[in-house]
């Protein structure tokens, strides 16, 4: 079998949830534990940790799918309307026909008519827009469209560490060199251009790097990053002829005072011409994240920026063996870029179940920095995005040696013996990659708040105990 | 860029189809043709050709997608059964909400129930079904786990010629070899063992050929295998180590008095433990074909039999990296492999509505081998399944002349002047592969019938005109 597919590796979805389901069958069959229930906090899976849909989203998505619901007077105008135009653009007025394999034509208007409206009126061709199957569909297809080259001269792709292990395993997939270079967790896990430049030079030895991976806001590590930061790597990128991906999926998800999400097209026109009609670049979001977080549905889209003509072609060419993305997920992006308007009667309750889910996200932002910093041994940045929080831990000699002799590494061996003992799955921050020597999970900060008040004092006594039992 | 990219050709998508796009954008801007629709016979697009969904299955999704309407007595009581049991088997009761990356787990004990049923009780285990982003993900993500080695020891892939060239596009982007064996058109595409063992042996000189894929029925030729060609390719197989990709998304699609589907698991089961116990198999299915036609949701399975552990380890490590399929698409398969039963309110509408569709589907089958034939220069083979009708036209060496001072393949000339004059879409015979000399194109047979006859007869017309032309 292919050697490549070996040496992926996806942390996410690895041994330790594999663990976590067969506890889940043993506590259904009535194997007695120490708890009743698993929480699996290892996935930024919404729906999975209680969140609510969308009213509007899924009343369209259910109009979409059975159109006699047109003539039902339950559901809204505004509702109806946009089911109705997501249907006379699909073939023969059903979600069931294949669309183009680039996406359904008036969703990429509205896609390019959002991500306008996002940056302030640069402009933005559906003819760029490539929707796809969750953002992970569009970051593969575009990495392996970049990868070529033998030896010395494979591609190498820069990502940062910790990453999302999406990339070190579709790297690996493709054969492709995978450049790492460290965020700095000392301050905030903010992005430091002199490394990326150290990262660049090294791989130099090597590879041939070619691409530059950001994630921003930052998964796992939930930093937003400043202006300042994206005109710098903008700046680095054009210097040194890299194609930027900027993996934006959190877009929507900033939470902490003085912070701001810029995106990375945006930053890139308002550096002027010299950049903007030079640098390459993709941005990827999706509709598993934000508010929404339909992560079930697999909808997501790229905006390509700069990219040869003739590439492009190839990109084209390329989505079209998959034939199209599944077009559910299409019309649910397409409410995303286009939802209910202030004189729309789905406006209001769309609003107030948006500014929940975000205003209780930021709260358990807070809360679960503000609990874990009063744990001696576990220290914690500021969520200031996204979903996740990456704390780092600090494990006793003691313990390490024990995981060593049990075959592990250290940051799995607590994970594991958190999961058996509490119920709780987290990813080992091995998984993500972190700096030779320290250790760290990634937890999500999904659960409603009662509940995640429980799992951060769960791993506050887990730990204290795990620490004093290797002292 | 990667050159295995620039490699890749996926005819059903290709330059026919843009050019098509283009003129139906001429159309709606006034530009006057010699027609007034372009009719896209080129891909098997139930739906997008007027097909109406089954109403069941689009009640379930609806009632899946907004719960609310499980209070609704307009919905039957299967309906929101079927509805409630999907959504319990959710994360949080959503299909926002991912889904193991094998597929739902109760949506695989379904699919194995059905594979049970259809194989006349050889048994079927869920941990063998892997559900999938249409049976193309499924193909794809097998050939990338079997494909290994450099030079000589590079794996070889047989594929049939004519084949979907699906495969071919996936060879040339995994750079594998392919194999290619040739089916018979005097036979009415039948596949002849001492071919395959031609292609074999020759093959056996550049690399090491490790899978044999197997199209039934037929795409794009139609032609359904007998059980004893089954038989004898399982021999082949297992003789010369083969594992054995069977695609047999057109399971219920076969229209020819006297042709019956029979599984390549059911045949292998029956041949006994020496062939069951050790012919490793896959088999792939899809929502987007059969009677339901939902290419858009993109869902589909595929069972694995006698796969090595280790392998299945890597397999299902390697979905994995994607999350899941989509799990409006995994619903779906439920309902195809679950369907109302004879006691239950939805049954009289449910097979009235999967009669008619397949009933015309034969009708159709009949009709259109039935006047390509009366058409001097094209031969046609009875379309005994699927939903292609792969005719052999006979070109004039003037037309043949002309196409090459024009650059193109005299069948894509063909077929290019078709679209331009009678607004037919079909696919050239090149994109499937032929033999050298030959040449056909690919139609679907899923206009409405009387559309149908419009098509045959405007094809009828321009051959003739066609042939006129270059004599």
């Amino acid at each position: 079998m292919n050697p490549n597919v070996k040496r992926v590796e996806y942390a996410v979805r690895g041994p330790i949830v594999q663990r976590a389901v067969q506890i889940e069958k043993e506590l259904k069959e009535g194997v007695k534990k120490p708890f009743t229930e698993v929480i699996k906090a290892n996935i930024g899976d919404a729906h999975a940790m209680g969140q609510k849909p969308i009213t509007f989203l899924r009343q369209v998505l259910a109009l979409c799918s059975y159109p006699e619901l047109l003539e039902d007077n339950k559901f809204p105008e505004d509702a109806k309307k946009r089911a109705q135009r997501i249907l006379d653009s699909c073939g023969g007025h059903s979600i069931g026909a294949y669309s183009a394999s680039q996406g359904i034509e008036c969703i990429r208007q509205d896609v390019a008519r959002y991500i306008e409206r996002r940056d302030s009126g640069i402009p933005s061709s559906p003819d760029n827009i490539y929707l796809s199957t969750g953002a992970s569909d569009a970051i593969v297809t575009m990495l392996k469209l970049l990868v070529c080259g033998e030896g010395r001269s494979r591609t190498g792709v820069m990502i940062s560490i910790p990453q999302y292990p999406l990339y070190s395993a579709a790297l690996a997939d493709l054969g492709a060199v995978q450049i790492s270079y460290y965020l700095d967790e000392d301050k905030c896990w903010s992005l430091d251009v002199a490394e990326l430049r150290r990262a660049l030079n090294a791989a130099r030895q090597h590879c041939n790097p070619r691409v530059l991976c950001i994630i921003n806001p930052g998964n796992p590590t939930g930093q937003v990053q400043s202006r300042q930061c994206i005109e710098d790597v903008i700046r680095f990128a054009k210097e040194e002829h890299l194609f930027l991906m900027a993996d934006e999926v959190y877009q929507d998800n900033v939470y902490a005072e003085g912070c701001k999400f810029h995106s990375f097209k945006k930053v890139l026109f308002e550096m002027g011409p010299e950049y903007s009609s030079t640098v390459e670049m993709a941005s990827f979001h999706s509709t598993s994240k934000c508010y929404m977080g339909e992560c079930g549905f697999r909808g997501g889209y790229m905006e390509v920026i700069n990219m040869d003509p003739e590439v492009k072609a190839q990109l084209t060419k390329l989505v079209s063996v998959r034939l199209c993305p599944p077009v559910p997920g299409q019309a649910l992006l397409d409410l995303v870029v286009n939802p209910p308007q202030p004189d729309e009667p789905s406006y209001t309750t769309f609003i107030k179940e948006r500014t929940a889910v975000l205003a209780a996200l930021a709260e358990k932002a807070r809360l679960t920095e503000e609990i874990f910093n009063t744990v001696p041994g576990i220290t914690c940045n500021p969520v200031q995005g996204a979903m996740y929080t990456f704390p780092r831990i600090t494990l006793p000699q003691k313990a390490i040696d024990k995981a060593k002799e049990e075959g592990q590494v250290p940051d799995m061996y607590y994970c594991m013996r958190l999961l058996e003992e509490e119920g709780i799955c987290l990813v080992p921050g091995s998984g993500f990659g972190q700096r030779e020597g320290t250790f760290h999970f990634r937890m999500t900060i999904l659960p409603p708040i009662e509940k995640l008040k429980v799992v951060l004092q769960k791993i506050r006594e887990f730990h204290l105990r795990f620490t004093q039992e290797f002292s």
